[in-house]
């Protein structure tokens, strides 16, 4: 996280011009008043480019609302975003696999946008019901990266990568129960893809498999 | 295993008659003159009915083949059978996601013959290549009772239910490396299936998947 | 889940005509008020088939009972069935180890009627007390199907397997404490069942264990 | 263990005085000649006591044949037994689930003997086959302390502890395979047994479970 | 667990009677009002001998001082008794390591009493102060059944087999952090013991450990 | 895997078009005459293309070099390669902790060549002698996709995507003992990478990494 | 720990006046009265010598504030101490990955000076951004012994043991969330350290860290 | 580990001048000519100074034997060590719980001389027999740094560090069998010691643990 205020700037402001990554705070275990004012301090530093905030509670999201009208704050994301969206390039498409799967899909969206790409989502096209996922078969392929995000048995990420040959990155979710055992049953599952290519990230990080797929789409188009 | 030569006979035998299941020699752990000799007392025993080994090692099958000349050796499945197959009622399709998980496929399918149903096999239709698996939905649906074997991220289940309302037994095979943990990856993933219905047994138990559906697919047919 | 209301009628339609499943709503992680939409929509498009609810909080079964008062709440198993219970075709029995599996028992129990069997339920039949399971024996081998549930050592799958020659689904439940590990030693033991043809479904999964068992049930008496 | 030779003798031989517990060379991790040299040196030592030697391999077997020609030897067991066994008092009973389960009935067979119990053993009794566990439910009740041995699903001391009030110590064995994990399943299932009193030791542990069993008969019995 | 109050009177109330054990209600996942009830039918049923209940929380032993007030409560072991008990034969002495580890010292304490052993604890014993133990080590000796009971790193039950040789349970708790895993590291250590005959229940089970080790007291004074 | 051989052309023929990737020989468990027949048959339908084999042991190498002199092999990859390599379109940059990480780096760096892409390692930069990973400071930013490979504690990524932005595949080895489970440790540690946008493949699969790697440096140089 | 109050005085008074080691309160567990009363008691007993309590929740810290107000506490820390501390000896650099990391950091910090040696620390050096630790290095070096607290991939010990040869101790921290298991990730990256000499506590256990890292800075200073 | 030989010498010798630590190659994995020309080079390059060289096989010493026959070989610890020793400052003392910890507890020893410290060791002082213990007392009391190596339960830590202050450093072995899990048991149990300052290394890791534990005792006395 580059969330640090003070002493260390110029190594990462080099960092930042060249990857085009913007600065982010990870709100988990933050008080509300943290998350605002370390929100505050990062836009006023960096007024023309986004700043975004993850993992936020009911909380602290009220305190941006409040304090920081002008962030734009996505509930189901948990985000908060603050400062102009950077001028995209390059498509990232995040893939759900079930509704409860949401909260991390929209993370993976706003992030994707924060980070410099163009991004959408198609949601609810889980294994079960191929129908819905092979409709989708040509947006999928038109895709720079896709983020494939599923919880309980994992299983999207393979069958989509049969189908595309786009660089895609897999999000185990912790949605499930019992040998679940929240997130890691689908972890281990996107790990033993049959489908070559596929790349994870931790149970419900949809951030930072953002993260690397706004840079696999940004390098598609410079 | 229903293989002890001795003093249970009353009871056994009523169960063995009631259900149509054979008597089995699991064949790990047991010499090759261990399986012959059990092969050979249980085949007197039941002369019209097969009985079945398995887990056979080369050993024990080289044994087998010249001491038993007459029973059946599947060098695939590492089965034996001795005495005439059963009648068969009702149908069981075998379905294995890919090349390696051949010994598990074909010991279910020994397995699904000797307790009396009518067995075939659908190979290599792993979910990273759908069309395979799309192109064989009809002889999916015309089964009485699905075997689904797979390894890795063992996915297959989840689509093969998806397609399909057949009745459904998932297979987690040892293959694979790494976090794949010897068959702990695929046997979690079906646990955690998202189609409803995926019912489950124990990594590389091609055997006892065959046994229930077996059961399942003769009672469509009494 | 087939609970989504849109676009993808066609290809469900079919399966569901041909299987006889209906359609559910897994009520985890979903509000109140999601749950009585989603309910009341699907009962409109199939008013003549019942539809199921399940994993139910108490606020949930509240704003059911409010407004859908035509609704069949059930507190133990947490579900809620809306719309006439189909014809009943073949039998399922479900059996509990302990006082402490109800709402796992009541769940398969709701689960089966619902997807077309007749279901009934045996309680507390441990196999610390051989003498409540030996009692009902005859009643396990009358049933097309039987759930077996227990915690705790899991046990019960085994003995009930080796009296009876039914086909057999195992449930995990995470009745236990301390290696108990919230059912995965149950899980492990069923898993690994010395008795031929026991399958198991995920822990305190009687929903999925009820699914199959009434496919295999109705399949006997088609 | 006590096997060592040298410079602590006055303590442990009070203790041993005590307690009835003779001395015990634990094989696995030696070579044939120290198993030899540690045996011969105890005996010397206990010329009126047995010596026990467990976990010896075929090497260690035929060297202790050649070299100690009155030791006693089992090949199941893999044990060595040197010296008169000392007048048994009490009797503990070992009761194994399977066939594959008799090297460990017998190291605990041969381990209560060394340890002044009287000892016997009940043999495949596993739980999918009750009447044969039932035929000997009264020999089971006569015992002093049942030793009960079972691997797989590890039901077996659950059900006898069911049939009878005798202290019960249960052996998880590492007979299974997949997901029993080398004996990890049976020892989580015995450890949350349904029936009060069960006890546990480590797999594959039929030593351990005898010095206790064979300490609770004797105490039976003063 | 014996607490169910109906029509599977006679074979338990024969086993009760050969054993010496007493029914006894297991309080996790019971209301108050269910506690109660069952206690006093119990109670009823045996007027002349102690009933026990286990794991009652706050409410549940509000319930009972109030409306069964002859109930002997124990707010640390969290346990009632109802009726007189048993004349004691046998001693067991249940040992703690540290104070954190009362609770289920204090389980052990009553229900040992509860199945007709005297019974006395020493506490904070742990192994990092050895003097404290080794000033006991009379005190155990005399003991005809030992309960070690040790959270953490679970060292105690080793230490104390290697003092004394009377037959010992050892009970883990789940006292510690981190990766003590809630009780599994001391869990494991325990069933690794280098001390001979040290047997092991399942993590916080002071009652299954006292129930063993009062039926081994008990034999010794018959 | 893509290596079947029959009557699936028409859809993988397409996707292979479209994205430039090769066919795949996986060698575990294969025979050395199964490998040969396979590379053979590969190459005959694509000879303009390289086709891939990994894991390859030292028998099926020597096979490969008899029977398939114009194959390019790699002892410490083990991989063969047949055909011409494709014209190559961006950077993979293969970065390894260890020397004992060779064998993965080298199966990453052959596969990286023949997915498309230029691709070169660097070695021995572990995290314990950070002066030798500044050193290549420049070449790690030059390269359009990093794969880096660690066993042991798995701490170069982090460090690596701390100094750079360029996009990251993270393979962990099963180099290690004891607690790093082979290269269990290594790949927790790389799903929990403080540095964001990490991705994870599965253990020891540097083929896996390449694949994406290859992809991603494809892309940026369309 | 050295808390309890009575009967053992005269070894571990030994112990403590050579080790220079304190008495310490484990506030987890206890309630807010028990630490005031067992805080009281040893400073009454040791006024010339800070006592120290950790783990103390916001209850507990209140009341201490209230009933001790000469003690010294940290809300951060979760400490009181009370009483003077010893003249210190050798110096302790506590140093933390990331700002979440400051409980355990703090904690190492307290209980450094409660034991005897100076103690600083040095905050938010994590891997990702190395120029952040080698600002540091000669702060680093000059210590006796360096304390070094991280979550996640728990990286940095790794690093700065690359960079300095002074005596450390690693503590993994639970910060983290999905497949870092609450530490374990941590836990396993230090225990596999590529970088020789890291020794490694519990997660989150800054306090043991620090006792031990106090006895080697003291004994550098005799 | 510094086996490297090339292009990075200028830091890491600094680091050697300043910290007394010799040049070490790691054996395993390597071949016994990659182990000998190691060694040579690096003897080569620091005449004066030891290097060591662990885990080496059989063939790896025999090897080392014939072409560097001035090496001092170590069979049990399975080292080599070529030049002259340092001149020893400050003394570690090894501890070992049985006889099967033997190897690595001499590898410790060795380790500890190589690094500059006197050294010694204590054998066969495991917890079931504390009297062997408790007469080295004040040797262990006298020595600057313990390492305390025990496989099994691990409880040998624990009971050391509460007898005495002296800093000490645990290594769980891998001896053990069954619910051992390698080594796992012993470690879980030394990472949860109850007796406060004990640290530890990776399982069999005697290098490690001697490595800090040189450090910390050559600085007692610099």
């Amino acid at each position: 996280m580059t969330e640090h205020l003070d002493d260390f700037a110029r190594v990462d402001l080099d960092r930042e011009r060249r990857t085009g990554d913007p600065e982010v705070v990870y709100g988990a275990g933050k008080t509300p008043a943290q998350v605002v004012a370390i929100l505050r301090a990062l836009h006023e530093r960096h007024p023309d480019r986004a700043v975004l905030a993850t993992r936020l509670g009911e909380d602290a999201r009220q305190a941006v609302a409040e304090q920081l009208p002008e962030a734009d704050l996505d509930p189901v994301a948990r985000t908060a975003v603050l400062g102009p969206l950077p001028e995209p390039s390059g498509s990232v498409l995040v893939v759900g696999a079930g509704t409860s799967d949401a909260p991390v899909v929209r993370e993976a969206l706003v992030t994707a946008r924060v980070h410099g790409a163009r991004a959408g989502t198609v949601l609810d096209v889980g294994v079960a019901g191929l129908h819905r996922l092979l409709a989708v078969r040509e947006e999928l392929d038109a895709a720079d990266c896709l983020v494939v995000v599923a919880g309980m048995e994992g299983a999207l990420p393979s069958v989509v990568a049969g189908l595309v040959g786009v660089p895609l990155v897999a999000v185990p979710t912790s949605v499930g129960y019992g040998a679940s055992f929240e997130g890691l049953a689908a972890l281990l599952a996107m790990l033993n893809s049959c489908a070559p290519g596929v790349v994870v990230v931790n149970i419900d990080n949809g951030y930072g498999a953002a993260v690397h797929a706004a840079r696999v789409a940004r390098a598609a188009h410079r």
